[in-house]
Protein backbone atom coordinates (compact mmCIF):
# COMPACT_ATOMS: atom_id res chain seq x y z
CA UNK A 1 0.00 0.00 0.00
CA UNK A 2 1.09 3.57 -0.41
CA UNK A 3 2.44 6.23 2.10
CA UNK A 4 1.27 9.75 1.53
CA UNK A 5 2.78 12.67 3.39
CA UNK A 6 0.52 15.24 5.27
CA UNK A 7 0.50 18.51 6.84
CA UNK A 8 0.21 17.47 10.35
CA UNK A 9 -2.85 19.86 10.90
CA UNK A 10 -1.98 23.52 11.27
CA UNK A 11 1.42 22.82 12.36
CA UNK A 12 3.37 24.17 9.97
CA UNK A 13 6.97 22.84 9.75
CA UNK A 14 5.42 19.46 10.58
CA UNK A 15 4.79 16.86 7.79
CA UNK A 16 3.41 13.21 8.90
CA UNK A 17 3.64 10.18 6.62
CA UNK A 18 1.05 7.97 6.30
CA UNK A 19 -1.40 5.50 4.47
CA UNK A 20 -3.46 6.24 1.84
CA UNK A 21 -5.77 4.00 3.12
CA UNK A 22 -5.76 2.39 6.64
CA UNK A 23 -4.36 3.61 10.05
CA UNK A 24 -3.95 7.88 9.85
CA UNK A 25 -3.19 10.27 13.02
CA UNK A 26 -6.68 11.14 14.67
CA UNK A 27 -7.44 14.48 15.98
CA UNK A 28 -7.17 12.96 19.93
CA UNK A 29 -3.41 12.87 19.49
CA UNK A 30 -3.00 16.32 18.47
CA UNK A 31 -5.66 17.51 21.40
CA UNK A 32 -3.56 15.61 23.83
CA UNK A 33 -0.58 16.88 22.80
CA UNK A 34 -1.22 20.38 23.27
CA UNK A 35 -3.11 19.39 26.57
CA UNK A 36 0.40 18.10 27.83
CA UNK A 37 2.00 20.75 29.77
CA UNK A 38 5.95 20.46 29.79
CA UNK A 39 8.01 22.71 32.27
CA UNK A 40 12.09 23.46 32.06
CA UNK A 41 13.08 20.43 34.61
CA UNK A 42 11.22 17.63 31.91
CA UNK A 43 14.39 15.60 30.29
CA UNK A 44 12.71 12.47 29.53
CA UNK A 45 9.43 11.80 27.60
CA UNK A 46 7.72 8.65 26.59
CA UNK A 47 4.27 8.08 24.09
CA UNK A 48 2.94 4.99 24.42
CA UNK A 49 1.10 3.49 21.78
CA UNK A 50 2.42 6.50 19.01
CA UNK A 51 0.90 5.12 16.07
CA UNK A 52 2.76 7.68 13.14
CA UNK A 53 4.04 9.68 16.08
CA UNK A 54 2.14 12.77 16.44
CA UNK A 55 2.44 13.21 19.79
CA UNK A 56 6.00 12.89 19.60
CA UNK A 57 6.25 15.51 16.61
CA UNK A 58 4.12 17.93 18.51
CA UNK A 59 6.13 17.85 21.69
CA UNK A 60 9.00 18.39 19.86
CA UNK A 61 8.39 22.22 18.82
CA UNK A 62 7.62 22.97 22.33
CA UNK A 63 10.88 20.74 24.44
CA UNK A 64 14.26 19.98 24.06
CA UNK A 65 13.88 17.13 26.17
CA UNK A 66 14.44 13.46 24.82
CA UNK A 67 11.20 12.09 23.27
CA UNK A 68 10.99 7.94 22.85
CA UNK A 69 7.69 6.65 21.10
CA UNK A 70 6.55 3.04 21.01
CA UNK A 71 4.04 1.10 18.47
CA UNK A 72 3.65 -2.24 18.17
CA UNK A 73 2.65 -2.48 14.60
CA UNK A 74 5.57 -2.84 11.90
CA UNK A 75 3.88 -1.10 9.25
CA UNK A 76 3.14 1.91 11.50
CA UNK A 77 6.02 1.90 13.27
CA UNK A 78 7.52 2.79 9.52
CA UNK A 79 5.47 5.92 8.75
CA UNK A 80 6.49 7.31 12.51
CA UNK A 81 10.56 6.61 11.62
CA UNK A 82 9.90 8.10 8.15
CA UNK A 83 7.45 11.03 10.01
CA UNK A 84 10.92 11.51 12.22
CA UNK A 85 13.30 11.64 9.20
CA UNK A 86 11.07 13.61 6.97
CA UNK A 87 11.13 16.41 10.40
CA UNK A 88 14.85 15.89 10.91
CA UNK A 89 13.84 15.21 14.18
CA UNK A 90 16.16 12.22 14.62
CA UNK A 91 18.05 13.56 17.26
CA UNK A 92 15.46 14.15 19.71
CA UNK A 93 13.28 11.50 18.89
CA UNK A 94 13.31 7.68 19.04
CA UNK A 95 10.55 5.53 17.96
CA UNK A 96 10.19 1.94 19.20
CA UNK A 97 9.19 -0.81 17.97
CA UNK A 98 7.97 -3.18 20.71
CA UNK A 99 4.54 -4.35 22.69
CA UNK A 100 4.25 -1.39 25.28
CA UNK A 101 3.85 -4.99 27.76
CA UNK A 102 7.63 -5.23 27.32
CA UNK A 103 9.25 -2.07 28.41
CA UNK A 104 10.70 -3.16 31.65
CA UNK A 105 13.52 -4.70 29.90
CA UNK A 106 14.36 -1.20 28.21
CA UNK A 107 13.55 0.56 30.36
CA UNK A 108 14.92 1.28 34.33
CA UNK A 109 11.85 1.78 36.57
CA UNK A 110 11.78 5.62 37.33
CA UNK A 111 13.26 6.77 34.41
CA UNK A 112 10.22 9.99 32.47
CA UNK A 113 9.12 12.67 33.44
CA UNK A 114 6.47 12.67 31.22
CA UNK A 115 4.05 9.49 29.85
CA UNK A 116 2.10 9.82 27.23
CA UNK A 117 -1.04 7.57 25.80
CA UNK A 118 -3.45 7.99 23.28
CA UNK A 119 -4.21 4.25 23.50
CA UNK A 120 -7.01 1.99 21.87
CA UNK A 121 -9.92 2.87 23.38
CA UNK A 122 -12.61 0.08 23.03
CA UNK A 123 -12.71 -3.00 24.57
CA UNK A 124 -12.08 -5.97 22.64
CA UNK A 125 -15.49 -6.66 20.25
CA UNK A 126 -16.94 -3.44 21.37
CA UNK A 127 -17.32 -0.95 18.36
CA UNK A 128 -16.90 -1.52 14.72
CA UNK A 129 -14.58 -4.53 14.81
CA UNK A 130 -15.52 -6.52 12.41
CA UNK A 131 -15.74 -3.73 9.95
CA UNK A 132 -11.99 -2.48 10.85
CA UNK A 133 -9.56 -3.93 8.98
CA UNK A 134 -6.50 -5.63 11.15
CA UNK A 135 -4.51 -2.66 11.71
CA UNK A 136 -7.10 -0.74 12.79
CA UNK A 137 -8.69 -3.16 15.47
CA UNK A 138 -5.34 -3.37 16.98
CA UNK A 139 -5.26 0.63 17.28
CA UNK A 140 -8.46 0.86 18.32
CA UNK A 141 -9.01 -2.03 20.55
CA UNK A 142 -7.87 -3.65 23.52
CA UNK A 143 -6.37 -6.29 21.56
CA UNK A 144 -2.22 -5.97 22.30
CA UNK A 145 -3.01 -3.92 25.33
CA UNK A 146 -5.94 -2.80 27.61
CA UNK A 147 -6.15 0.28 30.00
CA UNK A 148 -4.76 -0.99 33.17
CA UNK A 149 -1.80 -2.43 31.47
CA UNK A 150 -1.06 0.89 29.90
CA UNK A 151 -1.40 2.98 33.64
CA UNK A 152 0.84 -0.28 35.29
CA UNK A 153 3.38 0.67 32.80
CA UNK A 154 3.41 4.35 33.24
CA UNK A 155 3.76 3.74 36.86
CA UNK A 156 6.55 1.70 36.50
CA UNK A 157 7.94 4.33 33.95
CA UNK A 158 7.66 7.41 35.88
CA UNK A 159 9.27 9.31 38.03
CA UNK A 160 7.48 10.13 41.63
CA UNK A 161 5.42 13.04 40.82
CA UNK A 162 5.60 12.26 36.88
CA UNK A 163 2.77 12.94 34.95
CA UNK A 164 1.01 11.46 32.98
CA UNK A 165 -1.46 12.10 30.39
CA UNK A 166 -4.20 10.38 28.65
CA UNK A 167 -7.02 10.80 26.27
CA UNK A 168 -9.61 8.38 26.14
CA UNK A 169 -13.59 8.31 26.19
CA UNK A 170 -15.92 10.07 28.62
CA UNK A 171 -17.86 6.75 29.38
CA UNK A 172 -14.92 5.06 30.49
CA UNK A 173 -13.91 7.94 32.98
CA UNK A 174 -15.11 6.14 36.10
CA UNK A 175 -13.16 3.17 34.94
CA UNK A 176 -10.24 4.86 33.95
CA UNK A 177 -10.05 6.90 37.82
CA UNK A 178 -10.45 3.96 39.44
CA UNK A 179 -7.35 1.97 37.72
CA UNK A 180 -5.30 4.93 38.23
CA UNK A 181 -6.07 4.80 41.99
CA UNK A 182 -5.26 1.71 42.21
CA UNK A 183 -1.30 2.32 40.66
CA UNK A 184 -1.14 5.38 42.81
CA UNK A 185 -2.03 8.49 40.72
CA UNK A 186 -4.17 11.08 41.19
CA UNK A 187 -6.21 13.04 38.90
CA UNK A 188 -4.80 16.35 39.09
CA UNK A 189 -6.21 18.25 35.89
CA UNK A 190 -9.30 17.38 33.55
CA UNK A 191 -10.39 19.02 29.88
CA UNK A 192 -13.37 17.78 28.52
CA UNK A 193 -13.77 18.04 24.14
CA UNK A 194 -17.42 18.95 22.99
CA UNK A 195 -17.99 18.36 19.00
CA UNK A 196 -20.88 20.14 18.62
CA UNK A 197 -22.37 23.01 20.82
CA UNK A 198 -25.12 21.12 22.66
CA UNK A 199 -23.67 17.33 22.45
CA UNK A 200 -22.35 15.85 25.55
CA UNK A 201 -18.59 15.74 25.55
CA UNK A 202 -17.12 12.40 23.84
CA UNK A 203 -13.00 12.82 24.88
CA UNK A 204 -11.37 13.75 27.86
CA UNK A 205 -8.26 14.70 28.72
CA UNK A 206 -6.46 13.50 31.56
CA UNK A 207 -3.38 14.68 33.64
CA UNK A 208 -2.53 12.21 36.41
CA UNK A 209 0.49 12.38 38.63
CA UNK A 210 2.05 9.93 40.36
CA UNK A 211 2.02 9.49 44.23
CA UNK A 212 0.83 13.46 43.36
CA UNK A 213 -1.69 15.46 46.34
CA UNK A 214 -5.59 15.19 45.92
CA UNK A 215 -7.20 18.32 44.13
CA UNK A 216 -8.33 18.64 40.78
CA UNK A 217 -9.01 21.62 38.19
CA UNK A 218 -11.19 21.21 35.26
CA UNK A 219 -10.26 23.29 32.36
CA UNK A 220 -11.84 25.40 30.07
CA UNK A 221 -13.98 23.49 27.60
CA UNK A 222 -13.11 23.02 23.99
CA UNK A 223 -15.88 23.07 21.62
CA UNK A 224 -14.27 21.01 18.43
CA UNK A 225 -16.39 23.61 16.16
CA UNK A 226 -14.79 26.30 17.12
CA UNK A 227 -11.49 25.49 17.10
CA UNK A 228 -9.56 27.73 14.21
CA UNK A 229 -6.14 26.39 15.32
CA UNK A 230 -4.71 23.55 17.12
CA UNK A 231 -1.69 25.31 17.85
CA UNK A 232 -1.90 26.54 21.51
CA UNK A 233 -5.14 25.78 21.61
CA UNK A 234 -5.16 25.46 25.49
CA UNK A 235 -3.65 28.72 26.05
CA UNK A 236 -5.34 31.65 27.62
CA UNK B 1 -33.92 41.90 60.52
CA UNK B 2 -35.95 42.91 57.71
CA UNK B 3 -37.23 40.57 55.11
CA UNK B 4 -37.72 42.02 51.66
CA UNK B 5 -39.49 39.96 48.49
CA UNK B 6 -37.66 39.57 45.40
CA UNK B 7 -38.10 38.14 42.12
CA UNK B 8 -36.71 33.99 41.81
CA UNK B 9 -34.30 35.63 38.69
CA UNK B 10 -36.61 35.01 35.51
CA UNK B 11 -38.63 32.76 36.83
CA UNK B 12 -41.94 35.09 36.03
CA UNK B 13 -44.55 33.77 38.33
CA UNK B 14 -42.39 33.15 41.44
CA UNK B 15 -40.77 35.29 44.48
CA UNK B 16 -38.70 34.48 46.96
CA UNK B 17 -38.51 36.01 50.70
CA UNK B 18 -34.95 36.56 52.20
CA UNK B 19 -33.32 39.04 54.24
CA UNK B 20 -32.16 42.18 52.91
CA UNK B 21 -29.02 41.61 54.32
CA UNK B 22 -27.60 37.94 56.09
CA UNK B 23 -28.11 34.40 53.64
CA UNK B 24 -29.68 34.60 50.39
CA UNK B 25 -30.35 32.35 47.49
CA UNK B 26 -27.65 31.47 45.42
CA UNK B 27 -27.21 31.00 41.74
CA UNK B 28 -26.51 27.69 42.46
CA UNK B 29 -29.56 26.55 43.51
CA UNK B 30 -31.10 27.74 40.31
CA UNK B 31 -28.63 25.67 38.48
CA UNK B 32 -28.81 22.34 40.46
CA UNK B 33 -33.00 23.23 39.81
CA UNK B 34 -32.89 23.36 36.04
CA UNK B 35 -30.62 20.85 35.91
CA UNK B 36 -33.11 18.23 37.63
CA UNK B 37 -35.11 16.08 35.49
CA UNK B 38 -38.23 14.97 36.48
CA UNK B 39 -40.09 11.70 34.43
CA UNK B 40 -43.96 11.53 35.10
CA UNK B 41 -43.51 8.67 37.11
CA UNK B 42 -41.63 11.16 39.67
CA UNK B 43 -44.35 11.31 42.67
CA UNK B 44 -42.42 12.54 45.80
CA UNK B 45 -39.32 14.60 46.44
CA UNK B 46 -37.21 15.91 48.99
CA UNK B 47 -35.06 19.18 48.54
CA UNK B 48 -32.02 19.20 51.81
CA UNK B 49 -30.78 22.56 53.02
CA UNK B 50 -33.11 23.98 51.01
CA UNK B 51 -32.65 27.34 52.21
CA UNK B 52 -35.09 30.18 51.58
CA UNK B 53 -36.52 27.11 48.87
CA UNK B 54 -35.69 27.97 45.55
CA UNK B 55 -35.05 24.80 44.59
CA UNK B 56 -38.71 23.59 45.65
CA UNK B 57 -39.80 26.62 44.49
CA UNK B 58 -38.35 26.05 40.53
CA UNK B 59 -39.29 22.10 40.70
CA UNK B 60 -43.35 23.13 41.71
CA UNK B 61 -43.01 24.92 38.06
CA UNK B 62 -42.14 21.44 36.51
CA UNK B 63 -44.10 18.78 38.17
CA UNK B 64 -47.28 18.41 40.15
CA UNK B 65 -44.99 15.38 42.54
CA UNK B 66 -45.06 16.59 45.95
CA UNK B 67 -41.94 18.47 47.07
CA UNK B 68 -40.67 18.61 51.07
CA UNK B 69 -37.82 21.04 51.53
CA UNK B 70 -35.69 20.70 54.82
CA UNK B 71 -34.39 23.53 56.68
CA UNK B 72 -32.35 23.67 59.99
CA UNK B 73 -31.83 27.17 61.25
CA UNK B 74 -34.89 28.97 62.22
CA UNK B 75 -34.98 32.60 60.27
CA UNK B 76 -34.16 30.62 56.87
CA UNK B 77 -36.77 28.25 57.03
CA UNK B 78 -39.65 30.79 58.25
CA UNK B 79 -38.13 32.89 54.88
CA UNK B 80 -38.76 29.54 52.87
CA UNK B 81 -42.33 28.70 54.39
CA UNK B 82 -43.18 32.95 53.65
CA UNK B 83 -41.93 32.27 50.44
CA UNK B 84 -44.21 28.99 49.79
CA UNK B 85 -47.02 31.04 51.04
CA UNK B 86 -46.70 34.15 49.00
CA UNK B 87 -46.45 31.74 46.00
CA UNK B 88 -49.74 29.52 47.16
CA UNK B 89 -47.87 26.61 46.81
CA UNK B 90 -48.68 25.33 50.22
CA UNK B 91 -50.67 22.03 48.87
CA UNK B 92 -47.39 20.67 46.83
CA UNK B 93 -44.55 22.13 48.91
CA UNK B 94 -44.31 21.63 52.83
CA UNK B 95 -41.16 22.84 54.43
CA UNK B 96 -39.76 21.34 57.53
CA UNK B 97 -37.82 22.45 60.18
CA UNK B 98 -35.17 19.86 61.19
CA UNK B 99 -31.61 18.68 61.74
CA UNK B 100 -31.20 16.66 57.91
CA UNK B 101 -29.49 14.22 60.32
CA UNK B 102 -32.63 13.46 61.84
CA UNK B 103 -34.67 12.89 58.83
CA UNK B 104 -34.89 8.82 59.99
CA UNK B 105 -37.81 9.30 62.34
CA UNK B 106 -39.77 11.52 59.96
CA UNK B 107 -39.34 9.33 56.98
CA UNK B 108 -39.41 5.48 56.32
CA UNK B 109 -36.51 4.38 53.97
CA UNK B 110 -36.77 4.35 50.12
CA UNK B 111 -39.77 7.15 50.39
CA UNK B 112 -38.62 9.51 47.93
CA UNK B 113 -37.88 9.40 43.91
CA UNK B 114 -35.72 11.93 44.18
CA UNK B 115 -33.60 13.87 46.33
CA UNK B 116 -31.62 17.16 46.08
CA UNK B 117 -29.19 19.29 47.81
CA UNK B 118 -26.99 22.55 47.45
CA UNK B 119 -25.45 21.91 50.45
CA UNK B 120 -22.62 23.93 52.66
CA UNK B 121 -19.19 23.67 50.11
CA UNK B 122 -16.68 24.40 52.83
CA UNK B 123 -15.35 22.26 55.39
CA UNK B 124 -15.28 24.33 59.17
CA UNK B 125 -12.40 26.65 58.74
CA UNK B 126 -12.41 26.81 55.22
CA UNK B 127 -12.97 30.05 53.27
CA UNK B 128 -14.22 33.34 54.53
CA UNK B 129 -14.94 31.41 58.36
CA UNK B 130 -13.88 34.10 61.05
CA UNK B 131 -16.16 36.80 58.27
CA UNK B 132 -19.14 35.79 58.00
CA UNK B 133 -22.37 35.95 60.30
CA UNK B 134 -22.98 32.51 62.46
CA UNK B 135 -26.15 32.10 60.21
CA UNK B 136 -23.83 32.76 56.54
CA UNK B 137 -21.51 30.02 58.44
CA UNK B 138 -24.06 27.26 58.83
CA UNK B 139 -25.16 27.90 55.51
CA UNK B 140 -21.84 27.51 53.94
CA UNK B 141 -19.89 25.20 55.86
CA UNK B 142 -19.84 21.85 57.22
CA UNK B 143 -20.74 22.53 60.91
CA UNK B 144 -24.21 20.93 61.27
CA UNK B 145 -23.87 18.16 58.35
CA UNK B 146 -20.95 17.10 56.08
CA UNK B 147 -20.91 15.73 52.43
CA UNK B 148 -20.80 11.97 54.11
CA UNK B 149 -23.83 12.22 56.52
CA UNK B 150 -26.11 13.98 53.67
CA UNK B 151 -25.17 11.36 50.71
CA UNK B 152 -25.83 8.35 53.62
CA UNK B 153 -29.13 10.23 54.35
CA UNK B 154 -29.52 10.19 50.34
CA UNK B 155 -29.12 6.70 50.10
CA UNK B 156 -31.53 5.66 53.24
CA UNK B 157 -34.20 8.67 51.61
CA UNK B 158 -34.07 6.95 48.05
CA UNK B 159 -36.01 4.25 46.48
CA UNK B 160 -33.97 1.62 44.31
CA UNK B 161 -33.02 3.21 40.98
CA UNK B 162 -33.94 6.70 42.69
CA UNK B 163 -31.71 10.02 41.76
CA UNK B 164 -29.48 12.00 44.05
CA UNK B 165 -28.95 15.74 42.46
CA UNK B 166 -25.86 17.71 44.15
CA UNK B 167 -24.38 20.76 43.45
CA UNK B 168 -20.87 21.11 44.61
CA UNK B 169 -17.09 22.91 44.10
CA UNK B 170 -14.83 20.92 41.25
CA UNK B 171 -12.09 20.56 43.80
CA UNK B 172 -13.91 18.52 46.22
CA UNK B 173 -15.20 15.87 42.89
CA UNK B 174 -12.93 12.99 44.10
CA UNK B 175 -14.07 12.78 47.49
CA UNK B 176 -18.14 13.31 46.61
CA UNK B 177 -17.39 10.39 43.76
CA UNK B 178 -15.48 7.98 46.31
CA UNK B 179 -18.61 8.83 49.51
CA UNK B 180 -21.22 8.52 46.65
CA UNK B 181 -19.53 5.10 45.28
CA UNK B 182 -19.36 4.02 49.59
CA UNK B 183 -23.40 4.33 49.60
CA UNK B 184 -24.03 2.68 46.71
CA UNK B 185 -24.68 6.06 44.15
CA UNK B 186 -23.37 5.88 40.68
CA UNK B 187 -22.60 8.90 38.76
CA UNK B 188 -24.49 8.90 35.76
CA UNK B 189 -24.32 12.61 34.29
CA UNK B 190 -22.02 15.76 35.08
CA UNK B 191 -22.38 19.26 34.17
CA UNK B 192 -20.14 21.88 34.95
CA UNK B 193 -20.52 25.11 35.10
CA UNK B 194 -17.88 27.57 34.16
CA UNK B 195 -17.81 31.56 35.30
CA UNK B 196 -15.82 33.06 32.48
CA UNK B 197 -14.62 31.89 28.96
CA UNK B 198 -11.48 30.97 29.88
CA UNK B 199 -11.31 30.30 33.46
CA UNK B 200 -11.79 26.66 35.08
CA UNK B 201 -14.55 25.34 36.15
CA UNK B 202 -15.32 25.70 39.56
CA UNK B 203 -19.20 24.24 40.12
CA UNK B 204 -19.84 20.95 39.16
CA UNK B 205 -23.97 19.60 39.43
CA UNK B 206 -24.27 15.81 39.71
CA UNK B 207 -26.73 13.04 39.48
CA UNK B 208 -26.17 9.68 41.04
CA UNK B 209 -28.72 6.86 40.75
CA UNK B 210 -28.81 4.43 43.87
CA UNK B 211 -27.78 0.98 42.80
CA UNK B 212 -27.28 2.26 38.98
CA UNK B 213 -25.73 1.02 36.33
CA UNK B 214 -22.39 2.12 35.50
CA UNK B 215 -22.16 4.55 32.56
CA UNK B 216 -21.23 8.10 32.67
CA UNK B 217 -22.13 10.90 30.51
CA UNK B 218 -21.13 14.82 30.55
CA UNK B 219 -23.62 17.54 29.30
CA UNK B 220 -22.83 20.73 27.41
CA UNK B 221 -20.63 23.01 29.18
CA UNK B 222 -22.83 26.10 30.44
CA UNK B 223 -21.12 29.21 30.64
CA UNK B 224 -22.42 31.83 33.07
CA UNK B 225 -21.51 34.86 31.27
CA UNK B 226 -23.20 33.72 27.92
CA UNK B 227 -26.59 32.71 29.90
CA UNK B 228 -29.36 34.92 29.27
CA UNK B 229 -32.45 33.60 31.00
CA UNK B 230 -31.73 30.61 33.98
CA UNK B 231 -35.34 29.03 32.62
CA UNK B 232 -35.09 25.60 30.71
CA UNK B 233 -31.53 26.65 30.53
CA UNK B 234 -30.30 22.75 30.05
CA UNK B 235 -32.75 21.97 27.82
CA UNK B 236 -31.37 22.01 23.51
Amino acid sequence: MKTVINDLFDYKDLKIVQYKEGFRFSLDSILLAEFIKITPSVKKIIDLCTGNAPIPLILSTKTKATIKGVEIQEKIYNCANESVKINHKESQIEIIRDDCNNLKTLFDSESFDIVSCNPPYFKVNEGSFLNDTEEKRIARHEIKIDLEKIIKMAEYLLKNNGKFYLSHRVERFEEIYLVLKKYNFVVKRIQYIYSKPNDDAKLILIEATKNGKQGMVVNKPVLISEVKTYQNLFEE
